[in-house]
């Protein structure tokens, strides 16, 4: 067994500039939408970026292959995960840009201070903590629903570690749209950038991704809808684009 | 000339079940905007409807034709359009189902009384007062800018004028969702469908319509995209069938 794996877990190959991920064999694997919202964020040269609720880290080592950021730190308050995430920096050997730190959210800004961070990257979860029957025990519930932590959790300590002029990227789902839009606004995060995305061209979208931009003034742009599969069932040039992207920019 | 029509002033046809229009040769014409919005709003059977801020009166008209409304009032501030909106549905014959009365939507909770309207439509203005040169007196200027009322005026009117549950249907640009989406909130409207109107497929959205209902809780579906034109440049097959829609059911 590879030195860097524990039992019941098992090595990924991402297919880009040769990057693995370490996964639980039976424990919440990422998605595409952790995909889409590393695509989506436009880092800047030299950011400070910050993750909330890393997971597996897969967001942290796609944005050290994909950006030029100085540093990316992601935060997860589930041990086991944290420790994971971290034999896959060390696996990758980006130690140097990325650190996985287990902590929770909500003390996010007394752990890293406020104003500390350029981008905030959120991949949270999309239930509300009273959606449906959960085990409030179970990793894949915390990494799903909201029982750690809250929608308006992850915007107010956005806001507070970010400088001002900074960015936040998250992507969730469409039936909490109202819900962060408005948060955001009381947060003095101000959405921006909106993109839909849809499965497939009639049908109703299924994600949303949105950057924002703490004390920017009101002015939202709608981007093209992103399709994940074209008309004939496959994948769209674009997803497709994505999944081979190459770390080139 | 037609007894109808005064100085300055043309008919045109509506392509829809016979209808026609009274407009001003150089003032605000209506646009596909309330083409969209009279397509989009689901009136239910014998609701009472308000649209507010009217203007030539097109949308009482379309839904008169389309829907089983009991009542439609349209509610136009500038004297000289509802004088020529009421023109209009005399002209067509339906002043039995639409009325329309020149106020000010801020004072139409007190006109009306609260609670009183099953359905609000609305296609308001969509730039803010301060928002490029504009001329406070011109006709042109109170239809496209927040001269005489605010969003915030528009929406809280609707929230007075609706009954329990009742809804509202608006058209508005993207560049004021998050406005919309958040004044909607604070008046306990809330938002339950949202649609993205591009004009062809790689553009950034144009348009977007929302229905909203009042006490609702918080769960946003979100439709699939229309769109204006086709990848050749041609109106769209739904743009087409909505504008040679015959009313019937």
């Amino acid at each position: 067994m590879n030195d860097y794996i524990k039992q019941n877990e098992r090595i990924d190959d991402l297919q880009c500039n040769g990057l693995k991920i370490i996964q639980k064999k039976d424990g919440f694997c990422f998605g595409i939408d952790a995909v889409l919202l590393s695509n989506f964020a436009q880092i800047p040269h030299n950011a400070r970026v910050i993750d909330l609720g890393t997971g597996t880290g897969i967001i942290p080592i796609l944005l050290a292959a994909k950006t030029k950021a100085a540093e990316i730190v992601g935060l997860e308050i589930q041990e086991s995960f944290a420790d994971m995430a971290q034999r896959s920096v060390k696996m990758n050997g980006i130690e140097d840009r990325v650190k996985i730190l287990c902590g929770d959210i909500k003390d996010a800004a007394t752990m890293f201070g406020k104003a500390s961070f350029d981008f905030v990257v959120c991949n949270p979860p999309y239930m509300a903590a009273n959606a449906g029957i959960i085990n409030q025990n179970d990793s894949k519930a915390i990494a799903r629903h909201e029982i750690t932590c809250t929608l308006n959790d992850i915007i107010k300590t956005a806001s507070d570690l970010l400088v001002d002029y900074g960015k936040m990227a998250i992507i969730h789902r469409p039936h909490r749209i109202v819900d962060l839009l408005y948060i955001m606004r009381c947060n003095s995060i101000e959405p921006k950038k909106l993109r839909m995305i849809y499965p497939f061209h009639s049908s109703n979208a299924s994600m949303v991704l949105v950057e924002s931009a703490k004390l920017e003034k009101s002015n939202l742009t709608v981007l093209p809808p992103l399709y994940i599969s074209d008309n004939n069932g496959e994948y769209s040039k674009e997803i497709r684009d994505i999944y081979v992207w190459t770390g080139e920019e």
